[in-house]
């Protein structure tokens, strides 16, 4: 199940019914996880500044994949095409993160996190877990660019949702359950279950009080009293929202 | 002409006088017209949930491009580099799509369509003839994100022009003959014929009121009264837009 | 150091020392400079019009990266991964492009810029010399698209710093040492030394008087006065910002 034409190191260490792709490339200090798929032209553990890249059982890796070495992904990895996801990363569960994204090492995400295509994530963001990121959302590390002041990259709480095409800036954090609309430039905290807009960003009311649009009663808020897909058998939701055994 | 590192499955149909670079993967239920270049490093037909990859006659697919089974696209496609074209796609004729761009399956595309590069479709837009879409515009489809209601991809007139890093919200109708303003958030449907502009967008004028800001006498719009560049020679022009034969 | 699956074309100049990574693919026009680094699955110098494509000493070209030929950069060029530089650039010393980007071919660029990831040049931009650009700025050329009229890229004067997410309009000319905000969208020339920001960005006063926002007396900009990061040791700087010898 590993192409012949795959260049896999000898010291790598790649589980039981693991499928690797034609010509991608899979570095020493790698270890896949059993029933994991890598497509092809990846390269994994290869780039960076060295170190173990280690990816859980059961994940999918797309075509022209690019994995540094020194990360960590628990099992259930599914990633698009063209990712690029640097050293450092600490991530939990079940992470999907689509075509194109971009992050850029040194950060933590937690369990169940859905980021959507071409995102991109300065080093040092902290990400909770069940947050979702939507395309060509940017997270800003450097209040003054360029600068040598420390700086701290966006820290986004559990069960936040951050629509399309917004900028967070640096040191911000978006609150638990919290939501920012599409296009927004958010230069301020956003507080736990409030909804933001605008460039920059204002708060317009709580989560709970966005209407659903077409006349239906109640709130498309919080997500999780209505969406429940696609997450794997463990993850179980009450009130509160998505909880996890294990 | 199929370079001696490519990939070629044998039950792949493969027309005459066409080139597959170094490196190319191709699966077994694609087939390619006659005169197809491409590029190195593509993977065709061999992602996704399966089913036949059809490209017409006289197509370039430049390297690093994703095509996914269950796509037909007509003669002279034209992509850049990086693309990811997902499964599900009707295309017409003459499609080019640039550099980057990612269009998320399930959609309909008309004939001689521009978008450039790093363009992103939401599944199951649909998009008329002649359209023309600039870089980093993104469709979108959960008006509630993240939601399981049934919801719609925008809907793109014939001949419509949208600029570059605009976000059309989802369920939006943009009429043929109109512009989308350079960073515009479009959250109502645009009229035929309209310009809008702004985040959200709002209706400036008619398009043929636009000036061309140099001071020069007319409009640029609508903008098949002056620019007529690029198009295969069965393309004509009229007063009420581009048509073409067969 | 030339993995035994890069296919070099034998006409191309490869220095002393050169890294080539697996499956990369170099044309016959190529010229790479001594201890330069190319990561795996590039193209270089086999897409576009054809020409010799010249690389510096000491450059660094990360995995799926492509360039065209009739280029030419100067030492010490370093791109991320899957970046696409198109034909007819000249480019001068320590460039470097982040991942993603997407130069469209036919501009100048000084010497010593820092281009950050999923950055879009337009054909004929003009950046001069220490310039900073960050991720997903957009730089356009044509101000009625599509439209046949001359249309001129924006030009970027030396140590002008634009942040993520702007775009820029056409024959806009960004002045020395300005700084334009995130998610500005630029419709006016900015003048040298001033801060915008805004969509449509407004002038909002000198960069000087940007102050620090945690109290610290003074300015991060001039950038130069606190920053100098990164830069060979040939670069010295100044009141009035960095210059380089030879």
């Amino acid at each position: 199940m590993i192409h012949e034409t795959a260049i896999v190191d000898p010291a790598a260490e790649i589980g039981t019914d693991v499928t690797i792709g034609p010509y991608s490339v899979v570095g020493p200090e790698v270890r896949l996880g059993d029933d994991t798929q890598v497509g092809s032209f990846c390269s994994l553990g290869v780039d960076g500044p060295g170190g173990a890249l280690s990816v859980g059982k059961r994940s999918l890796i797309r075509s022209h994949s690019v994995l540094y070495g020194d990360s960590t992904f628990g099992p259930e990895l599914e990633t698009g095409h063209h990712v690029n996801l640097r050293e450092g990363l600490r991530v939990g569960r079940n992470l999907r993160v689509g075509t194109g994204s971009d992050l850029q090492g040194q950060m933590k995400i937690g369990n169940y996190c859905r980021l959507h295509s071409h995102v991109l994530f300065a080093q040092g963001s902290v990400i909770g877990d069940f947050v979702w990121i939507f395309p060509f959302v940017v997270f800003t590390q450097d209040p003054h660019p360029p600068s040598d002041r420390l700086t701290q990259a966006p820290t986004i709480e559990d069960k936040a949702v951050i629509a399309t095409m917004s900028v967070i800036f640096p040191g911000i954090t978006i609150g638990s359950g919290s939501l920012v609309g599409a296009a927004s430039v958010v230069t301020r905290d956003v507080l736990p279950g409030r909804m933001v807009f605008g460039s920059p960003a204002r708060d317009v009311c709580a989560a709970t009080e966005v209407p659903w649009g077409d006349g239906a009663p109640g709130s498309p808020y919080p997500w999780w009293h209505h969406f429940q897909r696609g997450y794997p058998a463990e993850v179980a939701f009450n009130e509160e929202g998505p909880t996890y055994a294990g």
